[in-house]
């Protein structure tokens, strides 16, 4: 089959690799209808996440199951499933917990020895822990398939995000980050009830998108304007709950300044220097909590898919460019000059 | 009359200085009959927090009304009372949701052009937002006034934290720190219903204090040996909840090695380098959230009070030396060089 490879920064192909095929009893072998390219993917792509020559990428994809191990149980082929962006054998203490990302025989997609999500089939171990059936019409719903597409990390990870900074009915939520999670973060705060969802962008497109997703202000500002644009719309205090979804040293030093004291940052952007940007000094004196981390989508796709299903939610539109497998390598560039929000993948 | 100054690092001194009295509608002056000296003033004395010259110094007091202004209304000359480590209006938003540290008009003790708690005396600012009275015979009680001193600063802290990092009955609790906030927060975690608790300590006579307060375990051993020692208590995974109360870098690197996936650390440790400690990607991967700061203790003494009546929680033991006035410079030194745990201070 043909997936995708990195070779080194800036080097991505696309390339014939074996087939997948079921090695263990637990494993599906999955062929690939939508994937896509994630912000996570490009600390990899700049080289500031190391790779192995030939690795495979891409942890979001949803498709058809062509074979299923003896062992598996929850599905047939033919089924249309999305996966989670980590495998987790669904048996575990923190799979029974819904944490699955800590599951000790979990993994990521496109690690050492397994398959990415950008290509044209998976080996999915642990499928029955892994796996989450759709319905199967939806794979004739273009615009739904895509949506459902986002349950394999943007829309849990904008969950995520919210579920741990806390947002209850009439919440006020900053939201840090106008990338495809952050976005998805203003979705997910909607979902839970907030009164006043803060977007903080410069780009139209995308503050467009998070007006459509429910908020209710945007903040173009940068830097020390920007909080002090935050501050002016909520009477000087900040907002009991912000969501930090970039990860960057500056964008922690943002949500930390435009928390309201006694409130909460749920983070889910993969740090890259946001650990310095977390001045604990401040958080101490405020009484800041910080919850998140790598988001248990597996835990959260029951939750979330009746919602995607019947409409009342609609991640697709962070989806604002769509290749096929041999346009992957464009696709990067064009995240990574920020050309493009989030890039769908037809194999 | 007589209070404690700091003058320079290791300078303190007890001298002369003005009566405080009644200055605005709202103020009382209290005649102090038990204080204490804190961890956190520590930093102060080894020239680590930096103080203007003769500013006076502690936190942590009780005593009796000697006057009050004209606008209190909650109380009278001759009441015993007790004064959370900041005081606070009383009326602002913050404090009406428990978050007494935060309003702006309420500030420390000790800080320049106010009295500290090691003196004689205190002009006490909002005076009816801040101070919370106790039961006259109290006064007659030598060990129960030791007891309620505690409500001032440390029991609170220790239930900041324990509150902070989540406790519930039946949960696994790690505390880190054997100092007078640490062994509270045992005694906190353990009256929120925790089952087990492991306090990592390795002076006999501060974990046998954590073992009368509820620690069903105790590690003395320290850095990765420590680690290792909690894993191995908790089955490999590491405690749910984590009580950091130190401050320092390596104690926050401890308590985020023993803490579980989608655990909580709550933090009161003055931080001192925790910033330093706290690894951002680790915490990210493993989903271990932090909460806790500065403690709103006056939240929390209408909670902790009755049970500390009643004796069903009795931090007394936290105080190993007592002093009088002229003692405080010996107290210090004491603290400092850790043959003391906490000095109660009689002036």
């Amino acid at each position: 089959m043909r997936a995708t490879t990195i070779h080194a920064p800036f080097d991505m192909r696309v390339e014939d690799v074996p087939d997948p095929v079921v090695q263990e009893p637990t494993d599906v072998v999955l062929r690939v209808l939508r994937a896509c390219i994630c912000g996570s993917d490009l600390w990899a792509y700049r080289g500031e996440a190391a790779r192995q020559p030939g690795q495979r990428i891409g942890h979001e994809f949803l498709g058809v199951v062509e074979a299923a191990g003896s062992d598996v149980t929850g599905f047939a082929v033919g089924d249309l499933v999305v996966a989670p962006f980590v495998w987790s054998d669904g048996t575990c203490e923190y799979c029974a917990e819904g944490l699955q990302t800590s599951c000790p025989r979990g993994g990521f997609w496109g690690s050492v020895g397994s398959d990415g999500g950008q290509g044209e089939a998976v080996r999915v171990p642990f499928a029955d822990g892994t796996l989450v059936k759709l319905p199967a019409d939806a794979a004739s719903d273009d615009r739904l398939l895509t949506a459902l597409l986002a349950l394999s990390d943007v829309l849990g990870t904008g969950h995520h995000a919210a579920l741990g900074a806390g947002v209850t009915k009439g919440s006020t939520v900053a939201v840090v980050g106008d990338g495809a999670v952050g976005l998805c973060g203003v979705l997910a705060a909607r979902r839970l009830g907030a009164e006043r969802i803060i977007a903080l962008g410069r780009h139209t497109a995308r503050t467009d998108i998070a007006r459509a997703f429910g908020a209710t202000d945007v903040v173009a500002e940068r830097g020390e304007a920007a909080e002090a644009a935050v501050r002016e719309l909520t009477g000087g205090q900040g907002a009991h709950v912000v969501i930090e979804a970039v990860g960057t040293e500056q964008s922690m030093r943002t949500a930390v300044a435009i928390a309201r004291d006694g409130g909460s940052i749920g983070y889910v952007g993969v740090p890259h220097g946001s650990g310095t940007g977390l001045d604990l000094s401040v958080m101490f004196d405020r009484n800041i909590a910080l919850r998140g981390g790598v988001a248990p989508v597996r835990a959260y796709i029951p939750e979330l898919l009746p919602d995607v299903l019947a409409g009342t939610i609609d991640p697709s539109p962070v989806f604002d460019l769509t290749v096929g497998l041999d346009g992957v390598p464009a696709g990067y560039k064009a995240m990574d000059e920020r050309t493009a929000l989030k890039v769908l993948v037809k194999p």
